[in-house]
């Protein structure tokens, strides 16, 4: 059976992306960090991990993109999930004042906390703040996290539907620790960085425009060697091995001062 | 004297880098969150918000990049300021096992962390940690936070410089209710949105390109509204009335669905 591992506690939002990801039956191993659940990968011990990269309403997740760049794997295929936050705990709603949950949870429901004026309090994840929620025991007490994390751990839903933006996506991408071959996979990532110059962005952005490459993100984020360098996140339609795209991306390598193919895979619809 | 806003208890590197920036005597008011330290402003409270928008190891700060986009403020000054993480506490190093900080420092000090094995507390502010663990009042438990939030509360420094990489740089923006009028201030920010078409950045950046303007900075966030639709934040070099520029932000306007001109100012240095 296919091992799978992702960042959370049972029932958070990348186990259930991962459950729909994959067709058959699979076995899913919750860890503390992103990076653990990265290293059961290139350790071997599951055959793929997913993490989220981007959501429809925060952006990206810097500390994936982060290791998207420092680890050897590779994009085998991309999901979009939709997150439905809960408020979850053993009270009623005039009983909560005080939620728990993920700091990225609590500002999607920002709206909800400032209509009923309840105090927050910051967790690592999610679903893992049923669990703490359930061990305090106290009807004044709640948390928001999934409806897949509700029934685990045996703590009701109060109220749903609490997002101040009910449309809420998150994309997670599959990593693998080699490419898919499969040439109709036809969506690529790479990362790369340029000289520190005006024009060395454009310039690459030109390559991409003359081969008729359709840009699907274009993200930046910090050398963290060099200050206020940036590694540049790309996804674009078409295979890697397709000759236009080859030879576009070996003329980026030529202009790039580190370059980088996460491989291509095939693209999620919403 | 002029009134600065800033987010964070007193001792915040926002109010460090507040009193770095203003060369006069100010009065700085410390807000809960982003969102106060803007209203005061347009409020009339006070004269100015200074907020971070980058830092060089964690990247954008999208809370202040959705603010500049909503609120009706102009930039009128920008400054680098540099962040030292220091161990603050009551006990000695081997005492201490748990640390309280705000999750970005936390992650910063990483290495640290991990090193000693501390087991971690998240806060909502660097500085607002100090008061906290002088108020649980146990040799065990210290936070992160500045030097300066150190003296002001008067808990002893344990440890310094424990950050992973000591090239730790924030990028402040100063925010007024009026843009800068001074022809001199050679930096600009604009925010735009296009159309969801693979081309329209491309377009866009051609016209930067022509003009021969020094684009400095890209960002994308997420519109909020459509989903996976960007705003682009663009800084770059040059005066918003200087013909050249007015020319090429007239095209881009032509291009964009959403334009907003945050002001020329001058370019703070390293």
């Amino acid at each position: 059976m296919i091992r799978v591992s992702f960042q959370g506690e049972l029932g958070a939002y990348g186990q259930a992306a991962a459950l729909s990801f994959f067709e058959d039956e699979i076995t899913t191993v919750p860890c503390p960090t992103f990076a653990d659940a990265i290293r059961h990968v290139t350790e071997g011990t599951v055959d793929s991990a997913i993490i989220p990269v981007e959501n429809s309403i925060e952006g990206s997740v810097g500390e994936s993109y982060d290791l998207l760049y420092s680890e050897p794997l590779y994009v085998i295929g991309e999901t979009y999930h939709r997150i439905q936050h809960c408020l979850i705990g053993t009270g009623s709603l005039g009983d909560v004042d005080t939620i728990y949950s993920h700091p990225q949870a609590l500002g999607q429901c920002r709206r909800f906390i400032q209509e009923h004026k309840f105090k927050t309090v910051p967790t690592y994840d999610t679903a893992g703040s049923v669990p703490i929620i359930k061990s305090i025991d106290r009807d004044n007490v709640a948390c928001i996290a999934s409806r897949e994390a509700s029934a685990i751990y045996g703590v009701p839903v109060i109220a749903d539907q609490i997002a101040t933006n009910p449309t809420n996506y998150t994309r997670f991408l599959v990593l693998g620790n080699d490419p898919l071959t499969d040439r109709s996979c036809n969506k690529t990532s790479i990362i790369f960085s340029v000289r520190h110059e005006p024009d060395a962005l454009y310039r690459v952005m030109s390559k991409f425009h003359n081969a008729k490459i359709n840009l699907t993100k274009i993200e930046s984020r910090p050398t963290r060697t060099t200050i206020w360098e940036y590694n540049f996140y790309v996804d674009f339609e078409g295979n890697e091995e397709s000759p236009e795209i080859s030879r576009a991306l070996a003329e980026i390598k030529d202009h790039a001062l580190f370059f980088k193919s996460l491989g291509s895979y095939m693209p999620a619809s919403l």
